[in-house]
């Protein structure tokens, strides 16, 4: 998305500042791009596939409902996600509820919801076949490799993640499923987070590993889930994923398995990041400029309660300076928030326009994990989020918090 | 504060799971330690000496109000926490706004409140000066010594925060307060968080350096900040801060000042965790355990969202877990929370009560910084806090979130 100086000043004025814009024709781009690649998958193959949004990228319900009308279908992971889902429409069997240690009561919302659950330990499903005898479940799995992610706070799989079960714990899950009578109908593995193509081969191995413990484990699974990952380039010399490039990788080996594995009916992905993460923008207003022991700081109100990912990962993500008069002048600046830790930086070292105070800064890639992690860290509102459609329309999808909202 | 095993099972049945609880009397004790130490200090060095609790390590209005009662003075640093402390009763002479990087219409409302200002930034100096000719603030120094902080991201002075102003630009600073009347009242330093007996000598050091800065380049100073960062202890090897020895450390170094720089009337400090962070415990519930690849795993409700320092910062916190029916059994696992993220752990290889599902877990020093830092991340509600008062009584101070809260 592009904005224009105009737009920009324009819109901190209407709704305040900072603020969450998403481009709608980002999202549709998106949702399309990921809808042919699950139609050539499935030609391919011969079975459905099927995308899931990880609703936890964006829960915003104008988001969710746009994505639901571009074909795409949602996964979840708590009662407000689940809510959220329905709200926007998508139908139970279009929902997957892909859970990390929840309480019996969650499981039962889930049930009484018609949702199918993935359960995430032999335990999990104990507590689950304890008052669902005879039910469907998936089951997600550790294959034990280690998984791929931009952080090793979000990789998912491999010994040392908290997630899934092993194959050594697979036959006491099997017996316990056959003893409550439970079908245990998909596999879900997720290896992590923001994978680009330098990881396909990576995540390729991986899905082949994974497909090799449900053939040596499993008998009669209809669905396979490979969970998430596909990443978004967040620094400039990275690339986007090349669909292509993966689509030639994967189909081989997906082949093999349905021909070994028949009883496969579908494979489901689920992209979360890859549909909003490039079509959100933060925006924000230049409060202070400083020059300090040789370091450029621009101060900004957007600070970690509103983003918190450059704080907690010390993830990259692009900044513009936004002048109302430019000045022609280029430098390079720390750029920070207004909370009193040393960790509130938005990003270092960034070569910008000069600003002065109340000028704009822009922060891409903002569209996922962003308003989704934010909080009232220091007693600051959690901003509006306004959405551009056709034409440069505004439509705001979520007011800003007031004081007494909080 | 201790809490019985019926205790626990009946707080998190009657509030929910998870649940914030606060003990009074330790609150009390920690004000009532401040005020000692403040008194002793004043006494010895003849000059007023005032705490400021900082707002932003636990904003709940009940514990404001009753540090308020304990003879505390406050400080905040956004229109929300201004709002909450003048609601919990403190006078306007009681509070000092200590920001960074705020928007001019933030200042405007600070000063309709006559609080004091603490500015960040020659920049922010201009801003404020802009419409407030002959007012009073204070300016925060950065001294450009390294602070002390429990990880680099609450390191809060030296070259590489975007804390302060040096003293290289505090000519440029006198220059603009001439020109707009401003009378600098007060100088502030904050040297960064959590300092415990290992650091006092790395502190009173900052404290001089700091000193040395003010008799540099300051006239008639009435107001010295020295800031925050008394360290309570987390980890097991950890010993309570000895103001005894950081009394015996100061004094003289106080002292000199006095008699150099006769001017001074008060002293101000700025605890903020001291005073509720061991006064607070998080409660949850085991949700799944389970083995995988030779790691024991204990899930259960308290996920990042609700208790991100882990997650943050690699914070240790002391976890227990209280069994239904003790075993007698302990076993060493990694305890985690209902995230889908790996970095979603509370702790690792901790030796605990081998625990089954719908058994308790219990998080210390989770009063500062917990309920502050909470997020609705995932779409989880934000828990109910409640505050344990004489003869065991409890109160809840803030009922959880519904999911139609947020």
């Amino acid at each position: 998305m592009y904005l224009t100086e105009e737009q920009v000043f324009g819109l901190l004025k209407t709704y305040g500042s900072p603020l969450y814009v998403y481009d709608k024709s980002t999202i549709v781009e998106r949702c399309q791009q990921l809808s042919i690649f699950a139609k050539r998958l499935s030609d391919a193959v011969d079975r459905a596939v099927h995308m899931h949004y990880s609703t936890k990228a964006n829960s915003n319900v104008e988001i969710l409902r746009l994505i639901k009308s571009n074909g795409i279908w949602a996964d979840c992971m708590s009662p407000k996600e689940l809510k959220l889902d329905l709200k926007a429409g998508f139908s139970p069997k279009e929902l997957l509820y892909v859970c990390n240690n929840i309480r019996e009561e969650e499981m039962d919302l889930v049930k009484s919801k018609d949702v199918l659950i993935c359960l995430d330990s032999v335990s999990q499903v104990e507590t689950w076949a304890h008052k669902s005898h005879g039910t469907k479940i998936m089951v997600r799995i550790n294959p034990g490799t280690v998984g791929v992610g931009h952080s090793h706070k979000v990789i998912t799989s491999g010994p040392d993640t908290k997630f899934g079960i092993s194959e050594a714990n697979l036959p006491q899950l099997l017996q316990l499923a056959d003893l409550y009578s439970l079908e245990i109908v998909g596999a879900h593995q997720h290896l992590g987070s923001l994978f680009l193509n330098d990881k396909i081969d990576h995540y390729v191995a991986g899905v082949s590993a994974f497909l090799d413990i449900i053939k040596r484990n499993f008998k009669n699974l209809s669905i396979v889930d490979l969970g998430g990952g596909f990443g978004v380039p967040y620094a400039p010399e990275e690339e986007p994923l090349n669909f292509d490039i993966l689509y030639r990788k994967l189909v081989p080996v997906l082949k093999n398995f349905v021909e070994e594995y028949p009883s496969v009916k579908e494979f489901k992905f689920e992209p979360g990041r890859f549909i909003p993460c490039e079509a959100g923008l933060l925006l924000g207003t230049v409060t202070s400029i400083k020059e300090e022991f040789d370091t450029r700081w621009i101060g900004t109100d957007i600070g970690m309660g509103t983003l918190v990912r450059p704080s907690m990962y010390g993830s990259y993500h692009k900044i513009e300076v936004i002048e109302r008069d430019p000045s022609g002048i280029m430098v390079q600046a720390n750029i920070c928030g207004n909370v009193c830790e040393s960790g509130d930086i938005l990003g270092k070292r960034r070569i910008v326009d000069c600003p002065t105070v109340n000028d704009a800064v822009v922060v891409h890639n903002a569209g996922a994990y962003g308003y989704s992690m934010s909080s009232n860290y220091t007693g600051r509102p959690r901003p509006a989020e306004v959405m551009m459609t056709e034409k440069d329309c505004c439509r705001l999808i979520r007011p800003a918090q007031s004081l007494d909202d909080f």
